[in-house]
């Protein structure tokens, strides 16, 4: 195994140099909060990254978990994670103060995240879930629901999951037909069967608590008929016990990859005795779950980074020690051979993992560092940044999933035939990243998402804001000598990203939204392009900052390293813009003329 | 598993259609042969894929060759699989008649390798490689060693390997360091050690024969001091007789995909009681092998489209069948589902692949159709042949290589989480197909040796043969209304494809060899989009005609599907070469002026 599978420095980088997480401590919501606070939390992190999560991450997908006798075993180090993320309050650590929370801002604890999936993703899917779920119940929940169900949760013993696929309704939510009988109060009888639910049942805990979408009888069609359900695996028995709850695995899927992580299909209620617990009112349910799926959404796009940060550091440390071949001005074959770093194509290779990884990072902290906004400010600002958030999910969950792979396939290039066998880790990264792009809303769902609904939500705000925050980035830019042309290079960017979505909307009238939307997955990575180009000349320019100082000699590479990889994405990268647009603005449209009956043959 | 891995229709376009396979039989060398003989060899081929090759495809995935008692154990299928190419005729189709060949065109025999590949890429390279072997015997070795070893391995009771790789030599082949002591004749004692070598030992076969790479004591430093050797597992005993050669699988290698080939480590001569046999001239070798390796890197290429193609197939099969969602413009949530192959992302997906897996082909066939020529003509136009053949044979490595990733990862794409799971075969395809832009040369060796070999040789002249050829069938697509607006496209990005090579031959003189090939593997991207869109133009010219004629109902469809597949290459492929140019004549050098300690921290 490599011996590092995440930069702490990078990590300071961001959440000091370029993000300043301190400023967020003079707003009274994060004041118990300093310096000195989060640094030490992430010590702590790293340690358990490094002490629990990396070393079982190959066994994880060796042995992966299995039904048996109608109960999934995990590996034994599940209880264990969900035991010390409990104890150690890091499902709670985002959690406000009331529910035995830390408090810590957005920033510091999806650094956080980032580094525990970094070492082992499928590791700590299940306190990630278990967070998220509970958070759910603490936002829309009822006071008695928050109460039975929020503190195992934060606690680790029960574990929580998000239960929305069933066979018939994957991207398609409208079509669920799990149902939901009423019995009294918020208690509903519920029936219906779930597929591809993650942690769906584990013995690692001691309980888990579904939030399921269900349509109550005689509710409308579609998704305003979708109402939130708490399905716990077993209830509570009204005498502070437990019984079963009528929920069988009906099935354990057997994956390419990320298969620490159990994925189970659900029977709900073939006995008639399922309880279900109606979370706020009817037919809001899905409203209520996007909350959780945005969250994991952003989580998703940050395991991809994180899984790809793993292998480029696994490939940088092959790189640097495998000797093979010689420059290609050494003409004296009985001359030593170089290190493969040494060679031009090799570095691009490596240049390009770190662009990404380091470049998606960013993004991923500027969506954290909006979701801290919008708790501490008020109003306009509250909702600039709320809006802001909502704009670049969809880019912060799909540029992360799609470049990983590209990533994770170049880390086993580096590493030639060895990167192709599992001595090394890099192919399990290319196996584990590849469910990214498919869950949590396909790459396709998510350019949709972005074109169809976020660049126009009232009337374009979101985008105009967005182009509103790049502009300062490169007004920032141009101020610093080495950073001007980089911040020139943007501003032409920016302008043209503009003019090509003005062009489409003005499609979206006049061709209707089937043409609108027929390229939206390829706007979707033409955007993403432009907001990682802003995310590098943000950090290009903390970078030029840093080497304005008097840098240690060590600082004083890892800030060329960024200037470097920064120069590498403007160079490299950013010039795929041109294909995207050329494509984008041009009126054939084979896509939808295409008959299904040209395919035969 | 799906119905399809492969199109026969698109097979007899290619050989009748586009590259006029027929034609080849007017040459004395392929005059035996005539369309019926074809179709027959074709039918025999399509029926031993699918009911030999294919119903393994997973079996040998999930039992993956093990070494037991120092033999390697694989699937039982494999001995099955040699006996019937053995004697069927499919080893040896290639060759010529005195060596019982079916003197078979390559276009003929290298569509039937497609198909098998396509059913089982693993189970055929058994055969693959063994005639392969058995051709670098035939071609350079001498009577007693073809009469001692070519008759079992086209027979198929002797397996055939390419012995290269070594733990310090991968792509630097010149740091071999496997040496030969004359003993007597062509006789040697042989000692060193071989990493990574495909079914380089199993119990299919009776005997296993290594074309093997190694240095004669006192040989040139280098690749000039290579010779090539035949070193069999069993050697002749001079009595009629085998006897082991002390060679020892001391390792066999557990990798992501490509499970059912065994590949191995050989530990040669520990005993010093190995014996190789020197094929032609000492220190030849490498010229020799390279024989070898230019099929097998042609081989690679195939095996990559071959495997998206099927990948395809599994994907169009669940996307006609799969009902998700409704159309963009139905409001009536109880409306039913449609099939997701009627959404137009879907249909992306689908056309980028068949896009690729059809052009790639094409290019591939291409190949053949020089290698074809190459032996039937004479003179000048022989030359041209093998000129072409060698400037495409990177590029025919590579490209199908490196894009059959994005394509198997779409074809898991479209099936969603299904995809992602062991259920349907497409997660297989993506990892089984990673192999590809690895092994047979990397990617970077191969832009490398476009760039800095082929590009250049003779003052350029395959290059503008190249050119030429491009600019005849830009010619004849413009006699055609419904083709010319696609000739006109490619005409310019001809045009700029050669004032860019012109460009960076300048920057050659000017700047030197390391800035020049610093971006080769990028140009090879670049060229390999020229070079299919130009297998495209030649196909939806063919298809035109086919549609100009009176197709029946079957054939319209298909005509039709190739126009349209071509016009999304055109539309969505072609493009990206605006951002590989804008790449290309970029000057900065960031991948050369990147110190290695910036990449620390």
């Amino acid at each position: 195994m490599a011996a590092k599978f995440v930069s702490k420095r990078n990590l300071q980088f961001l959440l000091y140099e370029v993000f300043d997480v301190l400023s967020l401590t003079r707003y009274p919501y994060y004041q118990q909060h300093n310096k000195k606070s989060f640094d030490l939390i992430l010590d702590a992190c790293l340690k358990m990254a490094k002490k629990l999560l990396f070393p079982i991450l190959e066994e994880m997908d060796r042995k992966p978990p299995e039904l048996e006798n109608g109960r999934v075993k995990v590996h034994p180090a599940v209880r264990t994670i969900m035991e010390q993320f409990g104890e150690g309050g890091w499902i709670a650590a985002k959690f406000e103060e009331r529910f035995d929370g830390e408090q810590l801002p957005y920033m510091i604890g999806d650094c956080c995240q980032f580094v525990f999936a970094a070492a082992n993703y499928s590791g700590v899917t299940f306190p990630g879930l278990t967070a998220k779920a509970a958070r759910l119940i603490t936002s829309f929940g009822n006071q008695a629901q928050i109460d039975t169900y929020v503190p195992p949760m934060l606690g680790g013993q029960w574990q929580g999951t998000m239960a929305l696929t069933e066979p018939q309704a994957g991207s398609s939510l409208a079509d669920i037909t799990t149902t939901a009988v009423p019995l009294e109060g918020d208690t509903y009888q519920i029936r219906g069967q779930k597929i591809f639910i993650s942690a769906g049942d584990h013995d690692g805990v001691d309980n888990v608590v579904h939030l399921m979408l269900a349509k109550i009888e005689g509710a409308p069609a579609g998704v305003r008929g979708i109402s939130l359900f708490i399905v716990p695996q077993k209830r509570p028995d009204g005498q502070g016990g437990l019984v079963p709850n009528d929920i069988i695995v009906s099935q354990i899927y057997h994956k390419m990859g990320y298969k620490g992580s159990p994925i189970t299909e659900l029977s709900i209620g073939e006995k008639n005795d399922c309880r279900g617990y109606l979370v706020g009112e009817p037919h809001k349910g899905l409203a209520y779950m996007f909350q959780m799926m945005n969250s994991a959404r952003l989580g998703v796009g940050a395991g991809a980074a994180a899984i790809a940060t793993a292998a480029y550091y696994a490939a940088l440390e092959y790189a640097q020690a495998r000797p093979q071949g010689r420059p290609l001005t050494e003409r004296d074959p009985a001359a030593p051979q170089v290190p493969i770093i040494a060679h031009a194509d090799v570095r691009r290779m490596l240049l390009f993992q770190r662009s990404f990884v380091e470049g998606a990072h960013a993004l991923l902290m500027q969506c954290c560092r909006y979701a801290d906004e919008e708790i501490v400010l008020e109003g306009d600002a509250g909702e600039r940044a709320a809006l802001l958030l909502d704009l670049l999910t969809p880019v912060a969950k799909s540029y992360p999933s799609e470049t990983s792979i590209p990533s994770t396939s170049l880390a086993i290039q580096c590493l030639g035939g060895y990167g192709y066998c599992d001595d090394f880790p890099v192919e399990q990264y290319f196996r584990d990243t590849r469910i990214h792009p498919i869950h949590e809303g396909t790459t396709g769902v998510q350019g949709m998402d972005l074109l169809g609904r976020k660049v126009r939500m009232q009337n374009g705000k979101a985008f105009d804001l967005f182009v509103e925050e790049v502009q300062g980035a490169i007004v920032e830019g141009e101020a610093i000598e080495t950073v001007a042309p980089f911040a020139g290079t943007l501003k032409g960017i920016l302008e043209e990203l503009v003019e090509v979505t003005d062009t489409l909307k003005t499609r979206a009238v006049e061709e209707g939204i089937a043409v609108y939307l027929s390229d939206a997955t390829l706007y979707l990575e033409y955007f993403s392009l432009v907001a990682v180009a802003w995310q590098w000349l943000r950090q290009i320019t903390a970078a030029a900052r840093g080497l304005q100082g008097k840098p240690s000699k060590s600082d004083l590479n890892f800030y060329n390293g960024k200037f470097f990889s920064g120069r590498y994405f403007f160079h490299y990268e950013l010039p795929k813009t041109k294909g995207l647009v050329a494509r984008l603005l041009d009126t054939d449209t084979v896509t939808l003329d295409m008959d299904p009956a040209f395919f035969q043959d």
